[in-house]
């Protein structure tokens, strides 16, 4: 995700570039071909860039809100993560512990429990955020639960669904020790089940990408449409016609950007949903509700991206 | 769903092309007419291209909102069957558990209705794949559960609600036996409601096609529009007519198209949502958690269309 | 709700014939004035009707989009009442038990009030299809439920909720009798409560029509839109004028009518969302679920028509 | 809410009046200087009349498609206490019960608390359309509940949430004497919290008014917009300026009105969600459910405005 | 949030001065140019102001309705913070309670608990609505509950989070004295859990800006839409240049605006939603429901903003 706020021209154009200045190249080549060759042909007052240009408008509109629809729930459903994982947090620390008549090792052994689940629930949250961007997940996990065999990890096909489905055993052991009575055991449960959906929901959009139709049409019709511009411009506007058909040109350019950089939030791309911050934030948090008092920092943003 | 990268263009005129051909020898006849013959009166550059176009990228801009609205709601009700068939299967097999007095001949037959349940779901969600697209479900089910009768599930108008009910009665067998209690009952029977309401969901797109005005006036339009279109240009544009009201014509046929095609996602066509590449996956997750290792490969896509 | 395939145009006609046949008798009577009569004043090429056109669209767009908003939601509604019927059924057959001690007549009993309750439950839907299009709902419910006093059906404002209030005596009266436990009280109770958010959202569309506004000022500028056609076009396209003006025309009152057919969708029209049909597949699938092998046959459209 | 069916256009203009014979006036004096005293600088046909009509068509139309927003929802939030008036008396009806060994006397007073709870959550719904519209709740909560002080009423900043807190305790002293379980508690308890939720929003609506800049820009641009229209139709259209620019203006004021309108849908104004018919049907429901046979009649328009 | 009713146009035109008479300026150069020193090339007719505007338009409209639904979604989480604290209260008051044989001072200790719960959650309302504006929030937690220790609070990172976190703990104390029993608790529970909810949806509003592309590029294309204005304008207008330029660049100018004021509503700016005014709304009804009748006076607005 962009959050620089200097050098946003330069960041901006990223992309851009290559095709504004075959826009120029093209307009320069219509606008010599009729001053200067006199080749009257190749100018027409009359191509209907109006109309096209308002219904391409339309088309390229349409899909911009879509993305940025897909964009903006991707957001969402991370935000459900950082919600869960803090009531998941608080609900285990505050809930779960041990019968009135325990031992002090048992007392050890819940506070360890507790422990465990909270960073469970941290692993979880990285690997999530790794898998989704086709990262390996396995190291991040093994930095939080040391004890696990990275060669085994790597095996599995989903490991969050793996993670989770381990928590959840662990929540069932917990409540036959008389950690957990059945009311605390279902919320915990119901928490579980909200990750899952938030999760599912990310994976929907990772692997459902927009129709093929809204992804192909608008780039085709913006391109056929800045061919025509200079064509429709050169006999109104004469030398001017660079300047004119850039500029337009420049506009739908921009318009169609905008849709394709949002349509696609986990591709690791400068315009990503920021899930390595977020899942940073959420690690923050549950270790200050652990009592820990080194922390990690804060993910900053490298060159104004924050991923 | 349309999933290649290549060939684009190729795949993605499938279906406009002979509207595009009969579209440019009406505009070659209309430019014969006023150049060869002279017959000034088949021309007018008074015919209101601008506002008719204007609207009509209103009319058929909102149907096609309105499809994708339903293509969209169709995939997010698949994730769900995704989310809530990975909770079911993660709750039955944590929870689900004979008393601690079990002896091994009862601890088998946890795991056998464990296994069973776990099959049933996946078995559900193929049925409900097959049955939406108008296909026999019978056999997928057959393969899943050996032990049917496939003559007796033929009978069945609704094969998903008939085994879903099944699911639900050996529930209840299960926390009669003690393997469940009622906690653990109510959250397995909340998934299977949950369930029940993505099913529902769907039908309902598949079962209420879009109001049928807004299937017929943007088409009956666009087709109006595409025969004025020469009539139109051919004053001004001349020989260069059915350039110009071809990309035009194209501009609106294609839009028209990207609605038709996604409004019914369900009808076994290359745009519909791929539910038995989602069906597979869940099969796979599932399988996985039972802790088998020979899983089925995941779906490809077949000549770019995953299915 | 239209589902013939053939015979469009004739079936999307309906109800525009009068209006676009006064104004093609309009288009004529300008036409001969300025034509024939030479009355000059009557025509004049600076009416705006480009800017009102496109505003006009906005307005007309945007009503149109409200109203398919709400025939979607009372389609969304009556798709919950399938889902939480079908739930509810399968809860009742599923979970209500005679305890292990009963007798056989117990065993009957209960028998006999699941049975009694899934036909309830279809009777409620019968119901609330009857009373939204403002039929007379007793004799279907007397049909399905014979023991009831007709008369005593007809005093009650709100039939469908008296027959749930009913329903919910005999699930407390179940659970008293120990045929049902606190947690299979509560999951019905849900239902119930579930179904009566469907039936009070149908309500609502039903008894709150679209703000008056809405429906008065896009019929009002559309007609004066029309009136001014001809006026605007005349002068350029001469003999032309009934064709031009009668093509835009049509386009906006189709554009209008569009709007007005699917604002109001429990009216008894054709435009209706097609509840009977619906509530006839309820009934197939409860009685199915009933183990009742006498289906009533789906409904099936009449002259296209789905009701 | 208008519903009157007749001399719509009457009430349609009311308070569009003074706009439109502002701008006929402003048209007539442009149309004189024009024509008659030969200014011919008041004119001048270049005036961008379109872009800024187009421009102008978008920011109303959104503001309008806001403000319907605000008013379905307000309808929604009403709509939903409906519901969950009719399922909280539902409720406590069916659920509410002495212990099996209760004598006679508790009986009687079970009965008692049953009526009060429902004559409670009638009063709860005046008191809350009441509030909203800034109007006394007292007189129609002491009518349903005669042993209540108004001066004690008066005093209450939240006349509603404090009916609602007295509920809950009175739902609490029956679960202390054993008239409910857990269970029926808890149902009971969602439904006042969902109903408090519904308050909430409608609360969010009455006191967060939409952004004044969408109040604001609107109308100032609209009523530029009517100034400059004669200026720039007058040179073409001469003395028909007026007719063009009235229908024109006209078609913009009452597009700029409709959104005005809807916004604020709880200000005792005509255009008003109908909260007092909406009060009174659950007044009606609710009493027949206690078996009353002396009902309020339903709310009736006056003079084609619903209450 | 602005509600001042008079002194309109100055509040509104905060911001917009300097960009209005930079272009004020800029026509005026452009009008001497051309008209006083004949240059000519500085004007020409041709520029494509109109198709240029309207997808401008579409851009920008686009923008402003997700800046609207960031700013509406801020006001409804901060309305569901309203329902919740409301509800929290009145289950904390009417079903916490101690033990029938408890002793006078335990009863005491009950209330004590009561009032502090409820007063921590006033401080976390007030905590949130502070550290989401990045305002210290410890001085107004310290006045709500003097025991605290200002430097401890300080060192917090979430300190809305810590207040929770032992509340849930105050909770869960007071379930071991059996002052609530498992229903409760759980109603609590999930009251806490939907707060963290909206508290967490507030975040991730203030820590996701609007991607930056939806910010630079409409206010980038607005600028070079501004430049172009006197130049196609200048021809045709003439001396009127800078009056109609100004119009038009005034409207983008606001309409671009009104979406930057609105897309950021937690940045303690006359835009914000007033999160202060509703916290204070929730501490006068809370301490209302305590039962005090010293209230803090509602907030009032200064200079017509409430903050």
């Amino acid at each position: 995700m962009i959050v620089s706020k200097t050098q946003r021209l330069t960041v901006m154009l990223q992309g851009l570039r290559p095709a504004l200045f075959s826009l120029l190249g093209w307009d320069l080549v219509i606008v010599v071909c009729y001053k200067v060759l006199h080749w009257k042909w190749v100018g027409s007052s009359f191509v209907p860039l109006g109309s096209f240009g308002a219904v391409l408008g339309i088309i390229v509109g349409f899909r911009n809100s879509s993305a940025y629809g897909r964009w903006w729930e991707a957001r969402i459903l991370w935000g459900a993560i950082v919600n869960r994982s803090r009531t998941f947090a608080r609900q285990v620390l505050t809930t779960m512990s041990p019968e009135r008549s325990a031992t002090p090792a048992e007392q050890t052994e819940v506070a360890d429990a507790q422990r465990e689940l909270v960073l469970h629930q941290v692993a979880y949250v990285h690997a999530l955020c790794h898998q989704l961007r086709g990262q390996d997940p396995v190291p991040t996990v093994v930095r939080l639960i040391p004890t696990e065999d990275p060669a085994k990890l790597a095996r599995e096909k989903n490991l969050a669904l793996k993670l989770q489905t381990r928590m959840s055993a662990m929540l069932v052991a917990a409540r036959r020790r008389g950690w957990l009575d059945e009311w605390q055991w279902q919320a915990l449960d119901q928490s579980l089940a909200g990750l899952m959906d938030s999760q599912g929901g990310a994976e929907r959009i990772k692997n459902t990408p927009m129709p093929k139709q809204f992804d192909f049409f608008p780039r085709f019709f913006v391109q056929i449409y800045c061919l025509m511009l200079p064509i429709g411009m050169v006999v109104d506007l004469g030398w001017y016609t660079p300047l004119g058909s850039t500029l337009v040109g420049f506009l739908f350019l921009a318009l169609e950007k905008i849709g394709r950089d949002l349509e696609d939030p986990f591709e690791n791309r400068i315009h990503d949903v920021s899930t390595t911050a977020i899942a940073t934030t959420i690690e923050i948090n549950l270790r200050q509700l652990l009592g820990e008092t080194e922390l990690p920092p804060p993910a900053q943003p490298v060159d104004g991206i924050l991923w």
